[in-house]
């Protein structure tokens, strides 16, 4: 008895010991950073970023009904904290109550439906900026733009196939919208007495018109349609400039020059998201943007590709005396949302864009296939690059149209307004594409299919 | 002998057993997020934002010898890590070799003497911005600018006592840069027969010119010098718009306007940092630059405060179809570096700022009260209500001038140049002001204080 107690007490001993030395060695690892966080266990070996970073986290865990978000830099509530920003037509402090009657603004360019990827991508897609980045006016090369990103975006363009920038010239810009000014400004003519004819295909985007007139300067003018122009003038003793969307906007289809001069091409929706890829724009002037690519419309960023070195020469002077060229901030963000775009070849993220849009296309062309009153554009299949089949395109706005009637009259549209003219295309004043507006009470007809999930369609 | 193996043997057991409830007890605090990092222990309570973190922490660790610095964005050695970016005239890998013979651009405006002060804040100006950051176009409340970061702007007026901003508008740009042009459109003639005559005074920053020649308006046109146009013309008939830079650039006096008239005050240097601040500016149109506030050039962010409701209209229909808005990842960084600038009502940022550029206008002064050759700008003390005292100004650059020998003649310049007049104030082609270049072999005699102290200043 006595023996037993000796060696149970003898056990005990030992083991204590053996917990000693398992907690010492437990702690000991755990300091050497094995990491904390999701994966458990470990000192955090942060020091000056962990306060940022958990101040993003707790922002970001902010519950707001998946009908909204809540973002670090948003309003405050009493208690210091950032309010639930709500998606269109929900309401209340969590975002949780829908509100009735409400129509969704399907005119806006927002390309929403990109966020889940971005959420589930969420590790590698954040960014630290810390309070010393890039306080110079230049990289230390003396430039304004990074090299790294340039050549991420070479790499981008490599990959997706979509144009060709070997021996060409790379500018950056607040979003492509500052370089088609940029890009007007270096096409033009210097002889004001002879200003350029700034031209446009009907439907186009309006900011081409915007832009011309706002800054209506003596080495351009605004020209109208491209065809119409075409019709009433010779080209031979007057400059022109043509803007070409492609894939066109809100159409979708692929466009090339009408006048075969001067041309400026909006590259904005030219990704697998929204269009076959059945060859490089080998065009000298090229413009993308980050807003249709990513969706990070907010980060105001896009990019000219430039063949000629004088046009390249005259598009960096503008940048730089607009405004000493774009953030240094942004340029970071840019890069690192590129390279988790660029993972794996950008197989993935292409993959989920495309799938997304296709998925919509469908269920759009099922609901319009049954209707009598309404049809959308037709889309044709085209061999794609990228993805390696023939496809159907899948682009960020649906044209909805009437479908005359049997008796030759035309369909009638909400609240017994009468059709005028097919494709109706009707644009509310300041709206987004150059049309005349509808007369009342014709409402807009145009859908947004890159709207997020959260958004409703407009009734047909 | 054995009574005293028994206790010493029980004493070991008890240790042994309180070492391990103390263990216990260490881990279980640690992992309810007792913090990590500097202050030691305990689980990092980080999940999707630590990798960024970790990132953007490897990287400001890089060593470059305090001659330089590793960018998150810079360019990457053999083994994917950032290269030391070395500062002006130091070489090497590591940027520990001084470069013999380099001379330093004394002439650009990179504040960078305020690094000191956001190293020594790592902690509070850092900011992480996740991939879902703002994506849209616009904020919730459909527009453009942060309502958050506009309202720490007016806080900032406010503390500083710089600016009034009571009931007038705000607008934000692309740097001052932007909105200099953008507020010469707002204010400029509608008439294209009789463009406005845009004026500024000698010296002028030469943005001004540039901007106004390379937009070439039909609606105004640069007309140079403000007093000599004013003793040619008289402004009855003539539209005029004038520029004022009040601290002027680069003599640092407080300016006022000239003609009374249409006039914009670019008030990028109106901080404590460079002069007293006798009273809150009450002008219809200023324009403020981050860029020499906090020294964050490379964010690209300025503002303007606008009076009537028109001017900001048009100011703000300007940066919108330029551009749709500036970088929403600037404007969350930005938000965060101002809120650091303001804690304990800026004093601490402000002071810290302000002494730097005194002791080196202390230095400059005396270096010059013992040179017979140059002489510098004098500077004459105000009262500023900042600080509550009367202080002399610590302009950004010093204007170096040659003093006049006693036979009359010129004291000679480097390399037996001949000076034509004083003030000497030579721009070489390119350059940041507005006066004609000097003849070869003469060299710039602008130095710029604000620089690093990294830079080695031009020898006199």
């Amino acid at each position: 008895m006595r023996k037993m107690k000796k060696y149970c007490y003898g056990f005990c001993v030992l083991s204590s010991i053996i917990i000693n030395i398992l907690f010492a060695i437990y702690l000991y690892l755990g300091g050497r950073g094995s990491g904390g966080g999701s994966t458990g266990g470990g000192e955090c070996a942060l020091s000056w970023s962990e306060k940022a970073a958990a101040e993003a986290e707790a922002v970001a865990a902010i519950s707001c009904s998946d009908h909204g978000r809540a973002y670090l830099d948003g309003s405050t509530n009493s208690e210091g904290r950032p309010v639930c920003e709500c998606y269109a037509c929900y309401v209340g402090s969590d975002c949780s109550q829908l509100s009735r009657g409400c129509a969704a603004d399907a005119n806006s360019g927002d390309p929403i439906f990109l966020e889940p990827f971005w959420m589930q991508h969420a590790t590698n897609s954040a960014i630290l900026v810390s309070g010393l980045h890039r306080m110079s006016y230049r990289y230390n090369d003396n430039l304004y733009m990074s090299v790294e990103l340039e050549n991420h975006i070479r790499k981008l363009h490599s990959i997706v196939g979509n144009a060709i920038t070997k021996d060409r010239y790379i500018v950056f810009g607040i979003g492509s919208s500052q370089l088609l000014n940029a890009a007007v400004y270096a096409l033009s003519s210097r002889n004001s007495s002879s200003p350029s004819n700034v031209l446009a295909s009907i439907p186009f985007y309006s900011m081409y018109k915007a832009q011309t007139v706002l800054f209506n300067s003596k080495n351009f003018r605004f020209g109208g349609d491209t065809k119409a122009w075409q019709l009433n003038n010779s080209t031979n003793n007057m400059d022109v400039v043509e803007f070409v969307t492609s894939p066109n906007n809100p159409d979708g289809e692929l466009k090339n020059s009408v006048l075969g001069g001067k041309t400026i091409y909006d590259h904005a929706y030219y990704w697998p998201h929204f269009t076959p890829i059945p060859a490089p724009s080998d065009h000298d002037l090229m413009i993308f943007t980050l807003s249709k690519l990513t969706g990070h419309a907010g980060a105001r960023f896009g990019w000219a590709v430039i063949k000629d070195k004088d046009v390249y020469e005259k598009i960096l002077t503008y940048i730089v005396v607009a405004d000493l060229g774009i953030s240094k901030d942004t340029q970071l963000r840019v890069l690192k949302l590129l390279k988790v775009a660029l993972e794996e070849d950008g197989k993935p993220f292409f993959k989920f864009a495309y799938n997304k849009m296709k998925d919509r296309w469908d269920t759009l062309t099922s609901i319009f296939s049954k209707s009598t009153r309404f049809s959308i554009q037709h889309i044709h299949p085209l061999h794609c690059n990228f993805f390696n089949q023939t496809r159907l395109p899948s682009p960020a706005y649906a044209w909805v149209m009437p479908r005359f009637s049997s008796s030759g009259h035309l369909a009638d549209l909400v609240q017994s307004s009468t059709l005028l003219a097919p494709p109706l295309f009707c644009s509310p004043p300041l709206q987004s594409f150059s049309e005349p507006p509808c007369p009342p009470p014709h409402h807009c007809r145009l859908i947004n299919i890159s709207k997020g999930e959260r958004e409703r369609a407009i009734d047909a």
